[in-house]
């Protein structure tokens, strides 16, 4: 398989992606069967170039790991446990050399750099399942979207990153908004309403609802044509760029 | 000075906090004036020890750098650009044999460690000044606050990372409720009301900031106590534990 040097890369340090998408009201994750014995999920993760930037690490593992690229990563935790290892996953790994082998082309002397103690840095996006194809790589079996409700049992601490990261998306949303670029270009204030209880798993009052996202001063109305009809069509809003 | 034997420390990171202190509707950041020559100020930092977490490690500088104990600290940001290092600094100090001993007894070998690219996690919190009184170590000059509107000129990204620990620390008030750690065990809405407008420096509406305040439900209405007197005086209020 690939060729892995570990100089390359600096030592004690991963990142983790945890990707949502939202698609017919449910929010899905992005998880990695991989392609070794024993039934290992977990997120698409990787380690850090000595030359890149954390950011930029961050983006380069979500592009080769999923396809996915140009969408905004936000950094939401560092996982920094002192006992914090690779270890479990990896000695059952590389115990066996044909397993071994499909890591990567590793030296012995490179083994125990795994074996470290490992800090992993959390990133989150959100994005449109009906935009983004993810592909898997060699190391993965599948890579497909699970609900949140309906998580394989995952390595390490991967379940309670995914927890971390959705309490940390669903706290920034109020002020932000990168959940608008899940809806279409122009939307009703149903869509939005939608899409927010199915985030915060909650039902809104619908004119408190409105009146909030209102309030936020993101949103353009677009005039209503007269169509001659009835004209009970709901009005459209646009996102103000 | 006190031994700082580098092969103790996670290598390429460091940990930098941000120490917010309210005081008579002002906020003040905790800042170190080096003793070294150079008019150096920057925040308390520190290395990460190999058996200890991140989070961990955090608490552990800012008891040793300040005497600051039993606070709760948030993590905000990772530094991570590819070509941050303390290489500017260090450099200056270490050119002079006595400058260099003040930082630490390091050898010749322990100083590439000094050199090398550094990931720093910011961690801020956000302190009452009259409860808390800094305390500086032998490579302070000075620890004291400092108006966030009067800084002076820091070492690397701090300021930078003031000023994001500012936003992350704005964003988090909504939900959050660490704030109130900053109010006396019984308050009045006015207080309440000078502290926020403190922090986003804006100024509200009187009701509209009740009836959001209210709405957040952590507040308890004392009664109020029949005195005889005009019966002016505001409520008072508790946070529920």
């Amino acid at each position: 398989m690939q060729e892995l040097n570990t100089k390359n890369f600096m030592p004690h340090l991963s990142i983790d992606c945890v990707i949502f998408g939202y698609q017919a009201r449910e929010l899905k994750v992005l998880i990695s069967k991989f392609n070794f014995k024993g039934n290992f999920y977990g997120l698409p993760s990787g380690f850090i170039l000595h030359t890149e930037g954390v950011d930029e690490a961050a983006c380069r593992i979500l592009k080769e790991r999923t396809g996915i690229e140009n969408i905004y990563l936000e950094q939401f935790k560092i996982f920094g446990e002192a006992n914090r290892s690779n270890k479990e996953v990896f000695e059952y790994l590389l115990e066996d050399e044909q397993e071994r082998k499909k890591i990567a082309e590793i030296s012995d002397n490179e083994l125990q750099w795994f074996r470290n103690r490992f800090i992993s840095f959390g990133y989150y996006a959100l994005v449109d399942i009906n935009k983004v194809t993810p592909q898997k790589t060699d190391i993965d079996e599948s890579m497909s979207w699970y609900s949140i409700h309906e998580l394989p049992r995952l390595i390490m601490d991967h379940r309670e990153m995914i927890t971390t990261a959705l309490d940390a998306m669903r706290l920034s949303l109020d002020k932000n908004i990168i959940v608008f670029n899940l809806l279409p270009e122009v939307f009703t204030m149903k869509e939005v309403q939608d899409l927010y209880e199915t985030i915060f798993e909650q039902t809104y009052a619908r004119n408190n609802f409105q009146k909030k996202i209102l309030e936020l001063n993101v949103l353009e109305r677009l005039e209503k044509k007269y169509t001659g009809a009835q004209n009970k069509a709901p009005y459209l809003y646009r996102f103000k760029r």
